[in-house]
């Protein structure tokens, strides 16, 4: 199975309202309800490419039973092994204007977590890690966990001999990196962020130089570009795909995973990440994508190497 | 024991941010919850003033369990007599900036309430009649309910030999009026949306003819007018109270109902009314209040007679 790790889960509401108009009283037309949190999110496309899943993580409060009942609802199964904690699991709100499009998002700091429910977490990943093939370590980090956990859950995977993609941004990816992971998946603003480059090669390069044993930096509507041991690529989807960007490098992280678990050469992990990225700009939420749009996608991704600065 | 209906109850979430940016991600840093819905609201201040209070209306879903853990937990008992439904109940989420004070609100419509649950709801309203002194029917209605419950409300109560207060807006307060309630208590809002008049003595007087026995109009920082058989009197706070005025009108409530009860002659029961109002200006949400504020206020609100109108 693959295992992904989301330590902030979240209960994603959208609300739509005609029109956001701040400082006064908003009718909400529609309201839904999806299981949040990126690890959640590429959880729920793995299940959906019909890989065995496993999420794990913390939950809580009746936010998190709300989130298990969810979860446990969705089409493609995911086995939800989190942990229980004594916070309420974080909401995220995101308001849409019918009127323009934009969204407003507003985001729930999350439970603070004990040391001895974290102690629980490190069990059960440990226990986890013994049938994963893969493992994705996922997003933001709630208050009262240690900063350099993804160091930790890394070098727990890499004893265990399970693979590493981690996902997440600022300090948290610093100290992860300079515990080896197999993958990073950072967007441009994080890899920015990270190295004070915004040209994406010589950022990718360098954050390879950190400590990841390769780096696919996902850069919008231009895909995604990977340097690795073998080589350097980039592959981007063949139109820009007008739609909801929300969850879509969620989904680039479910290709790059599943394609490592699955053996494929580097540049079908791309096509495969990027097609999948742009098929949940046409899904309504994050953790979804468009099949079809996807099959069209997958044989329209165009790669290039970049053979000169290998 | 007083009775009060809230037939589309809320879980009351406020967040604050340090400033809002609309169409961009903010980061809430605090959040806190509370039992919702005017008739919720009006029934913690009752409580609060040693009444022993009954809450009855719609409760459903994983918010409707958070709001009656909440109900639970307050200081002050309230009886939790709310009916399930199969929806869940609605979430209202006031966004607070801290930067500017000003206050974003986002209303969820409320669960469609089925034919079934309406009738079990109306046994229940019977029932609680039985052994209620007076009962107040308060605020919106939730999808599903017919527009003139109110006044079926109104109708039963009143051949149950139990006083009503109506406090709603709309076609439900139009409906309800024509029931003959004993007490209507509309904002200026309201009050002119129901009239046409701006003119508040002019409006509430409308608004008997319509059917109400006696009006109580609450005016903001100018206090409250009644138009009753007895007489017509308006009541002020000795100041302007800078604070939160959300739920300042079902404190309102609150005191004129405890003064009904209670036998007050009218220019006590708005005295109350005005106190316990300005004095939730100064607590922290709806169905608070500041105790030691009301007793302040209580000796230094101003009730002027307008015989030369009655």
């Amino acid at each position: 199975m693959i295992l992904t790790v989301t330590l902030n889960a979240a209960l994603d509401i959208t609300y739509r309202v005609p029109r956001l108009h701040p400082h006064t009283t908003n009718r909400v037309t529609e309201v839904s309800e999806r299981p949040g949190g990126k690890g959640l999110n590429v959880a729920r496309v793995l299940a959906a490419l019909g890989h065995r899943t496993v999420a794990t993580g913390f939950v809580g409060g009746g936010t998190g039973e709300a989130l298990r009942a969810l979860l446990a609802e969705t089409e493609t199964e995911v086995t939800d092994a989190l942990v229980p904690v004594g916070g309420a699991t974080r909401r995220t709100v995101a308001v849409v204007d019918a009127a323009t499009g934009d969204t407003t998002q507003l985001n729930e700091p999350g439970p603070v977590v004990s040391p001895a429910e974290w102690d629980t977490f490190l069990g059960t990943y440990r226990e986890l890690l013994a049938d994963a093939r893969a493992v994705a370590l996922c997003g933001s980090l709630p208050p009262g966990v240690p900063v350099d956990v993804y160091a930790r859950l890394t070098r727990a995977a890499r004893s265990a001999g399970v693979p590493v993609l981690l996902d997440t941004s600022g300090e948290p990816l610093r100290r992860g990196l300079a515990a080896r992971p197999d993958l990073a998946k950072p967007n441009a603003d994080e890899l920015a962020a990270l190295t004070g480059s915004t040209e994406p090669l010589r950022a990718a390069r360098d954050a390879r130089r950190r400590g990841a044993h390769a780096v696919a930096a996902s850069l919008g509507a231009d895909g995604m570009l990977a340097v690795t041991a073998d080589g350097v690529w980039q592959a981007a989807p063949p139109r820009r795909i007008a739609g909801n960007p929300t969850g879509a490098g969620d989904s680039a992280v479910a290709g790059l995973l599943s394609g490592l678990v699955e053996g494929l050469p580097w540049p079908d992990r791309l096509t495969r990440a990027v097609a999948l990225s742009a098929a949940s700009v046409r899904a309504p939420g994050a953790g979804e994508f468009d099949a079809a749009a996807y099959e069209e996608l997958l044989s329209r991704v165009v790669v290039t190497d970049h053979p000169a600065v290998v």
